[in-house]
Formats: structure tokens, sequence, C-alpha cells
């Protein structure tokens, strides 16, 4: 790593006074004095985006999602001037750009458009001349020249795209917690900083709720073998590095324990049991794009089956409609939502060559007497969802169970 | 105007909070109801600017010009998008742009750039579409694709340029004042709007202080002949139009009394009266970028002479220093600074075909006892440089001699 090109990232609250943008800085500096070549991405500042959203409601309560990426994506070009001048203030030659300057190519989708082409062409212009690169994370520009914006975890998404672009030695992913963990540590009071984890553990996770980074980004780390840093901004740790999958990884049997509470489970009842009745169901949730998450299909004795399946709770309202119309549609008798659920999962590419790992993880609910109510398999994860209330006690006791803890 | 393409502009004050852009937005769509095609340039909201400037000087006291346009441009894109919003809450399709996506081309200065070319492609585009077209005042970019800003007063040059591109009907500017007035209403009670007045006379009033319009837009309006219709956003009477010369305003002697109390006045003392001389010292201070006024030099009967000018009083820290070293070069014998001084003109094309505008304005001067210290002339202008005390006395008095007041 020594002297290469590091791409740093930092979030909105690494960055969300002008106290904070000058410590971002004094790190850089430091950086820069061992000889590294760097990019920093950086979000906007503390709460800016949701000031603005709030002035945007002010004015309507639907407005254009166009309107909106011209509104939102000046908070990054705020925050990405100002750490350029506390840089030259530190007496180092830094630039900041926007997204479009640097060729950050999107669709023409607003407010969650995606990336489809990075030139960088300027940034390689700059960090020829020395200069530390500034980019304002979260946003692009589309072939129309709009500007839009990513997203949801847009400025990682943002730092990803330009380490594989510019073959970057590592992608620094600075934030609030100081890597990633074996379970969420204000549940697990002896969980563990994990120093490594593989991209495909990281993925399930980070799906599960984890929520140090999206998984899209990660799934765009993985395909150009990006490797990532998650680490704090708040102090000079070393954090948990993501990288492909190495032998020492399979030696653990499970990295960790994820819970997430934020999904609701949705079951239609006595759909009659035909073929291709799944397919239309599931048709029709997808074409609102509702992201539907576990499904189970009990076996059906009577002609009749019941339907269930977790989606995230924050689109239950939009998925109502929809279920109405299928349960007509499929003349089912009804349609039954359970908010009061989590989903519980141990993750590990251990597993691949570890057997009894789903044994092992159903009693060890079963000790504490927690009930499970699906249960969904990969490779390298099994899930559980659970009542909510339990949710604590499951992962202590699953952490416990495959001796996560500190040693 | 029928029918026609109408620039309108407002300034800060015009777009302040959410209820005022709504107000905007009202006014817009009544001007849409009478079938005109519309452009409007905003500036940022209220105080955005200086809240942007007082995050950079937190950071460090001289931000650099690059950034602070990386800066200070997202207030304006704020205000676009938000407006558009307001139009679309309305029913009225309209689409926001920044400077950069209109083509607004700029060199390379910041933070006072001159536009050197518009290409307004996509303002026509949408307009052909049936838009209300809504630009980001004060911005534009250059050939690097740098974002630069065309400093104070930069939304009234957005407007002005578009509107000369587009051939523009009429230029709308909407500030917090009803028009231009034949002198300031807060000293003149019984201060007459006027209803047209010419580019010549209305440049001579900017210059002089009457801070309804910069020059430097005026100088474009005039060049390309747009025609400026100035009024309030908070009324929706009609304003004053300034336009060319037309023979009526020939008819009228004086148009206006202008008052400018940001002067200093500066005296080069006992300068060796030699060829060369006056050409030196101005060179020298023109080099620094100060701006010269009024000049006089009084006859020199002994070998020795006073240079005496005014220039900006905030400019005379900077001043100084040229100054004293002038003072050496030349061999002078001191210099005099005067802050306690004022500026009081008189404009009006029809000074060109009246004669004794001149003594009149002495006499009435006199009248009061109130002493001339300089006085310099234009074609369509004079002025008289008066102790700073007696400004609104000379005021009054001129605007009585000169009958400008209400019929």
């Amino acid at each position: 790593m020594k002297n290469s090109l590091i791409v740093q990232k930092y979030g909105g609250s690494s960055v969300a006074n002008i106290d904070r943008i000058k410590s971002v800085a004094e790190r850089i500096a430091r950086y820069r004095k061992k000889g590294h070549s760097l990019v920093v991405v950086i979000s906007a500042l503390g709460d800016t985006t949701d000031e603005l959203l709030k002035l945007a409601h002010g004015i309507t309560a639907s407005p254009s999602e166009r309107e909106l990426d011209m509104l939102i994506s000046t908070g990054e070009q705020v925050s990405v001037a100002l750490l350029a001048m506390a840089m030259h203030k530190k007496g180092i030659d830094a630039i900041s750009f926007t997204g479009a300057q640097v060729g950050i190519i999107t669709d023409r989708s607003h407010t969650k458009a995606r990336i489809i082409d990075v030139s960088a062409d300027r940034i390689k212009k700059a960090l020829k001349q020395g200069k530390v690169v500034i980019v304002a994370g979260f946003q692009g520009v589309n072939l129309d020249q709009e500007i839009t914006t990513l997203g949801r975890g847009g400025s990682d998404m943002t730092a990803v795209a330009l380490a594989a672009t510019l073959k970057a030695g590592m992608c620094e992913i600075y934030t609030d917690v100081e890597g990633v963990y074996t379970a969420d540590p204000k549940i697990v009071k002896d969980a563990r900083k994990l120093s490594c984890i593989s991209y495909e553990e990281m993925l399930e996770l980070a799906s599960l709720g984890a929520q140090v980074m999206q998984a899209r980004s990660m799934e765009v780390a993985k395909k150009f073998s990006v490797p990532l840093h998650i680490r704090s901004s708040f102090s000079n740790k070393v954090g948990t590095i993501i990288s492909k999958e190495v032998k020492a990884m399979e030696e653990v049997m499970v990295s960790g324990v994820a819970a997430n509470k934020k999904e609701a489970k949705v079951t239609i009842c006595d759909v009659p049991d035909r073929p291709g009745i799944a397919a239309k169901i599931f048709r029709d949730i997808a074409d609102k794009n509702i992201n539907v998450d576990m499904i189970i299909q009990n076996i059906s004795r009577t002609g009749y089956t019941d339907v269930s399946f977790t989606m995230p709770v924050e689109e239950l309202g939009r998925a109502r409609q929809v279920m109405e119309r299928i349960v007509k549609d499929v003349k089912a008798k009804g349609v039954i939502y359970n908010r009061e659920i989590a989903k519980i999962s141990i993750v590990g590419v251990g597993m691949r060559s570890h057997s009894g790992v789903a044994a092992k993880m159903f009693e060890a609910l079963a000790s504490k007497r927690i009930n499970i109510d699906m249960i969904s398999t990969s490779e390298i994860k099994i899930s559980c969802v659970i009542d909510k209330k339990h949710v604590k006690d499951a992962v202590k006791v699953l952490h416990k169970a495959f001796k996560l803890g500190k040693k």
C-alpha cells in the first residue's frame, strides 16, 4: 500500500461541521506526507440533505425527481469546496470536483440513478499534477447533461466506482463505527471487530441490516475486486478489510451474527394451489418495485396453500394496494401483515466446509425458547424469522454458541 | 409585448423564503396565462450567499477563488430547483438549469468572471416544448468546465445576456423598489417614479450610486438594445422602462438627482508640474485595479500643483500603499485623504439641448450655502463634490430647482 493511490470516502457525520472538516483535512495531510496519491469522496455536511428536502416539501408534497436532484446535489458541492479550502489552508494542493466534472455518467433515472460509466480523465490529470482530488459523492450526470443522484449509500458507490476505474490500492470507507463486528456491540458486549471479511459475507451482512455499507456498492467492489477498508473517522485504529475470500477465512465457521428489525411478514392465506400462482403473485409485486426478501410456501394438502414472504416494513403502505388486488385475482381468502418480526442471521464462508451449522443455530435458539417462524439459507448464510421481542436474546445466544466473542 | 418572450430576473429578497418563492411562482403563472414565453433568472435565497461565505471563512481567511465559486454557486442552484417545484405545484411545466447547463460561457477568472458567449440551445429547446425556463443567475462555466461566478450584480448580467441572446421583447428586473426615481424617496418626499429613462441616463445613475442595477449589466443592455423594466416584486405596479433615447426624453432637462456617499477624495500635494506626471500617477493607480472617478488638477503657477481624485472609500486601504510610493516617486510633498465627502449629480439627456443647467445647479447649491469642492461634467451629467453633511439638503434643493417633484 506504500505510495499507492488510495480512495477515501467520508460520510456526512465525518464532515458534520467546520471542525470535523478540519480534522478530515488533518488526516488527509498525514496520508499525503506518507507519499500516497489521494482521491477523497465526501458526502454533504451532516443533515444538509434533510434540510434541503424540508425546503422542497415546504413547496410541494411531491417534488419532481429531476428538480430534487438539482436541489440535493448542492449539498456535496458545498462540502467538497470547503474541504478543498481546508486542504489549501494546510498548504496542500487540492482541487474539488462535482460528479459531472469528473465524468460520473449515470442512466437517465433520478434520485436513484445508476452509474453506467466513469471517465475520470480530470482526476487523472489532477493527480498527475500532484493534487489531492476531492470529489462530490452521491451525484453524477446523465447523457443529457442532467444532474442525477445515486440514492441511499450513493457516496459509497462513487468511492467504489472511482477506486475501480483508477485501480486504487485501497478504498477506505470512513464512518462512525470502527469496523465490522461479529455482532452489534450495542447488544453483545464482547462483540469482536473482524480484521478481515470476504465480499460475500459482507454482502450478506449488508443486506441483513448491518448498515455499514449498502449492498449495491459492495457488489461493485466485489465485481472489480476493489479492496475496502471500513474504519472510523474518529480514531486512527485499523478497521475491517473487505476483500476476496482467502483460505484463512474458511477456518472460521461463522463470521458474524446480524439482526434486521426493519422487515414485515406478509401471508396470503388459502391460495388455490395451481401451477403458476406463485409466479403471478411475485411478478405483480415485483412490478410495483417492492423488494421481497424471504419467501415460504407451505406444503399444500388440501388444494390450498399459504404463501408468506418478508419485505421492508417501510414499503408496506405501498404493498397493501397490490396485495388487495392479488388476493382477488388469485381467489385467496385474505392477507395477514405482521410487523412484529425480526430476521436473525449467521454468516460465514466457513459454512461451505463445515457441517451442522444450521442444527447448532436452531439448538441455540431453542435453548432460549425462541420460536422460529421462517427459515432461509444460502451457501454462506442461515436466516431465521423470529418474534421481534426475542431479537436481543437471539443475537446474544448465537454469538456465544459460535464462540464469536473476544478471546 | 403580447405573446412575446420575456426574461424576468428576481433578486435574493424576492426569493428570500418559501412564501416569497410561491408568490414569484404566482406572478409567473399570471404571465403564462397571458400567453408569454418566459425565461426566469433568479438569485440565491435571501442571505444564502453570505452564509456560505461565512462557512468558507470559518475554514480559512483567504479561500481560493476557484473553490469559492464552487461553493457559492450552489445558492442559485437551490433556488432554481425550488422555484421549478413551485411552478409544477401550480400545474405549469417548468425546468431549472444551472449556468453551465444553458451555456453561459465565461472567461477563466473566478468570483468576477465575464460572459464571453451564451449558447442557450437548451433554453430554446425547452421553450419550444412550452416550458417555463428557470436559470440560475450569477453563474457560468469556463472552457475548462470550471464553475465561475459573475461577481456583484451577476444575476442582472445573466438576465440581460439571455435577453440579448434570445432577442427577448422585454427584460424585467424585479427588485424591492418600484422603479427609478427622480431622487432617493427616503430623502425627497415628493420624488417621482420615472416611467422611462434612457440607457445613458441610467448608466450615469447606476455609477452614481442609484443602486438599482450595476453599470456593467446596463452597458450590455445598451449594447444589444435590450429593453429593461425595473419593477417591484412586491406589487403589480408598472415600474420604469429603460430603453434607447427617444425624442420625448429630450424635452425634460434633468431626469434625476443622485447622491453617492461611498467615495473618498485623495489629494497629492505639491506635485512638481512636469509633463507626464499625471500619466505616471494614474497608470500606477490603475495597475493596482483601483477605480478612480473624478480627477481635478489645479492650475499651477509655482511649478507645483495639487492633483485630486475621488475613489471608492472601500478601496482606500489598498490605495494607501500605492499612494505612499507615488508621493516618493514624483517627489510630491504629501497626500491628504478625505472621507467626509459626497458626490451629488444631476442627470438628463435633455442637457444636450438645454443650456444653463450647470449654472442653475450651482445657484441652487449656493442658495443653501453649500460649498462645491470639485466639479465634473459629461454630456448628460453634472457632478459636484460637497461636504458629506450637506448631502440631504443638496438633493432636496436640486430636486426642487429642476422641478422634478410630483405635479
